[in-house]
């Protein structure tokens, strides 16, 4: 029999943290990543279909991971004070159904959001399981710009 | 009736380019975006599941994009030389399936492919087409390490 913890429960939602895209990161990412001009140039892409300069998605998903790191090493250090042993994760394989809803414009503040979907035991790995887990990203008015699931693969010991 | 052009048709396949991952560019990524020991110290990546340094997934999908947008607008560039108007691209709605199968090592060349794999009618926009593609990313010994479909808004004039 394996205990499943609470945060590793369907269900389970947890705000990892809020980034701000100052127009700078925006036209770093972009030039080396993704050179369509509403991502490089201020002035084109207040021309543009988006009316002003906005950050590339993979710019958006890239800061997902940033502050989905810095949330779970801060959670396993409140676990290990707590005496927990912090669960052990395996590398991610993948991800599904990537929506970029609406663009994240210079300036604008995204606070991402992770809920575990469902969770089961490995096929092939024992005493691996995968989670499913769903990552929201919403600006400063509530509007939702990013969301994707994520498969994530854990260590659960039995008993 | 609208003609589609021949590189917009299901089956259409292109190599978009290659990329090197050198050890530095995985570093600088990862130190900004994903800060697990086996995308930033390449000590502890040795004695990691993985047995070396490699980089991280949003670094891999992100390559993707940077040679994608270096492939489109050579291709748009060689179509105007051909006196052909190049179609009209919207932006990107999102992606699905995205998988990373195998790591990416510091020194691996990844090179990247573009498939066709359908194309519609957008349902809310005349005149707009919803292609999807197929994306692959295969390293120097053919092994494939990331592959993920995304969904293509174009424009496509009638007649």
């Amino acid at each position: 029999m394996t205990t499943i913890p609470d945060h590793l429960q369907p269900g389970f939602e947890a705000v990892i943290g809020s980034y701000c895209f100052e127009p700078d990161e925006i036209l770093r990412f972009a030039n080396k990543f993704d050179t369509q001009l509403f991502h490089t140039d201020p002035a084109a892409a207040k021309q543009s279909l988006f009316g002003g300069l906005c950050a590339s998605g993979w710019h958006t998903a890239s800061v997902w991971m940033k502050l989905h790191r810095a949330f779970a090493s801060k959670r396993a250090a409140e676990l290990e004070k707590q005496g927990i042993q912090p669960p052990e994760y395996g590398p991610s394989p993948g991800f599904n159904d990537l929506s970029w809803l609406k663009p994240v414009y210079a300036g604008d503040t995204i606070t991402y959001t992770n809920r575990n979907k469902s969770i089961r035991q490995s096929n092939s790995r024992p005493g691996w399981w995968v989670m499913e887990v769903v990552h929201e990203g919403l600006n400063q008015d509530a509007v939702m710009v990013i969301s994707f699931t994520s498969f994530v693969l854990v260590f659960l010991p039995e008993g």
